[in-house]
């Protein structure tokens, strides 16, 4: 039997999403949470692999397991052996056919920035904190420039395993809601790094220190080195996935937190 | 000189506000902080004693001084011998008739309600859970009957040192963002326990355990064991104390977070 998880997680005291020895990750709490309650090994699958510090509201998994268990035992009962910091938030039965990774046909992140002249004492693991006045509108106009099928080299980790560096970008759009500004980009996919090096040059551009014509340069370039430094871990959210219809997985509000849609 | 501060802080992690002996409060962190920048011991007055547990990101205090500071002390300076949860957002030279408790008009506080079935993995210790399925709009019907001076003795903890039990309540609003539902509520001032005894029997209507009509009888059976149990600390933040406009005081969102009204 496969089962498709929704997961939330606080990416903080977490080296990562992906299992590693010596450190702790969120696959290693989340598979021993599931095998205590498969009552046998259950290695998951998920659509995203999230570095260090990032968190996730829209994580999805799945896992195949002999045990049959109970409405609530893959949420509820999971949840028990979690730590606070991640929670099952959904749970569906799905086809063989359901593989979280390569049936997913869009990610979805948002990065929160906290800008404000002094540091936050609220939420201070889940927000990034820029200190400089950000022009929104700027931002938001040199990021159109990503949407389509292109060449992202540019905001490529160098570490990056990809075969290709070519993406296609859905959507972005950067808004402000009072204090905070916030960045939120859909992809068929993303390259190691990809939104946090995109993040790095947009608040160059925003700070003023960049034209708006700047990501436009960056992308035509396909050099790493030309672009601003990768932004910090800590604003940046997996907040959505998205599948075929046909799979008729539950649907949540995005988040983080209160942004709804 | 008297300087107010506006103070932002993430309650876990702090047994309340007021100084105590033997434990951690956000007072004593505060002070401490304030008595380096100034080299010379600094005692503060606020204007909302906050709860174990409870949060602020409009908490305002004020405190006298001989120290001679530059622009930037009272803030960047006082906040890098803060602990990370603790941080000032504005500082202002104010006339010595100024009084951070005394001067205030009104207090407001934002309870921030987690209502999903499962519990968060995000920002865990900065709302309170509550797994039943909430009918907002009968809370903000029901709360509607507190708005005026009335006695609040039936939302009054017992060890409240208040002389009276009157308090006069401005205005209240229960109202959702996707998972979350958040119950505004301004007052003159409020006694001790106040919002969470509040908060506590709106959630019982919002189950509908209780019918609208409640609130409207507990408030005239002015007895504390007739309504509901205490809410959950976790989701409460002191957003807003209104001072009169001469003081000329910085406004900044209140938030909690993305929430700018």
């Amino acid at each position: 039997m496969r089962v498709a998880l929704g997961v939330e997680y606080a990416g903080n005291g977490f080296f990562g999403w992906q299992r590693q020895a010596e450190v702790d990750s969120v696959q290693a709490r989340l598979e021993a949470a599931l095998s205590k309650v498969a009552n046998e090994p259950i290695a998951v699958q998920c659509a995203g692999r999230t570095d260090s510090g990032v968190h996730a509201t829209g994580q999805v998994v799945h896992f195949d397991t002999n045990a049959i268990r109970g409405d609530g035992a893959w949420t509820l009962g999971v949840n028990v052996h979690l730590p606070d910091g991640v929670a099952v938030r959904w749970a569906k039965v799905v086809d063989e056919d359901f593989h979280a990774r390569f049936s997913a046909t869009a990610r979805r992140y948002r990065y929160v920035i906290y800008n404000h002249q002094f540091r936050p004492g609220i939420l201070r693991h889940g927000v990034s904190h820029y200190s400089g006045q950000l022009d929104e509108e700027k931002m938001h106009q040199a990021a159109q420039v990503l949407i389509g099928e292109q060449d992202f080299t540019s905001f490529r980790a160098v570490q990056c395993q990809s075969n290709t560096p070519f993406r296609n970008v859905h959507r972005v759009s950067v808004t402000r809601q009072g204090m905070y500004v916030i960045v939120d980009i859909s992809a068929n996919a993303f390259l190691h790094h990809m939104v946090r090096n995109i993040v790095g040059s947009l608040l160059e551009i925003g700070l003023g220190k960049q034209s708006v014509n700047w990501m436009a340069e960056l992308l035509a370039l396909k050099d790493r080195t030309k672009a601003a430094a990768t932004s910090k871990p800590h604003g940046l959210y997996l907040v959505d996935v998205t599948y075929p219809e046909s799979f008729e997985l539950p649907k949540l509000p995005l988040g983080p937190l209160f942004m709804v849609d």
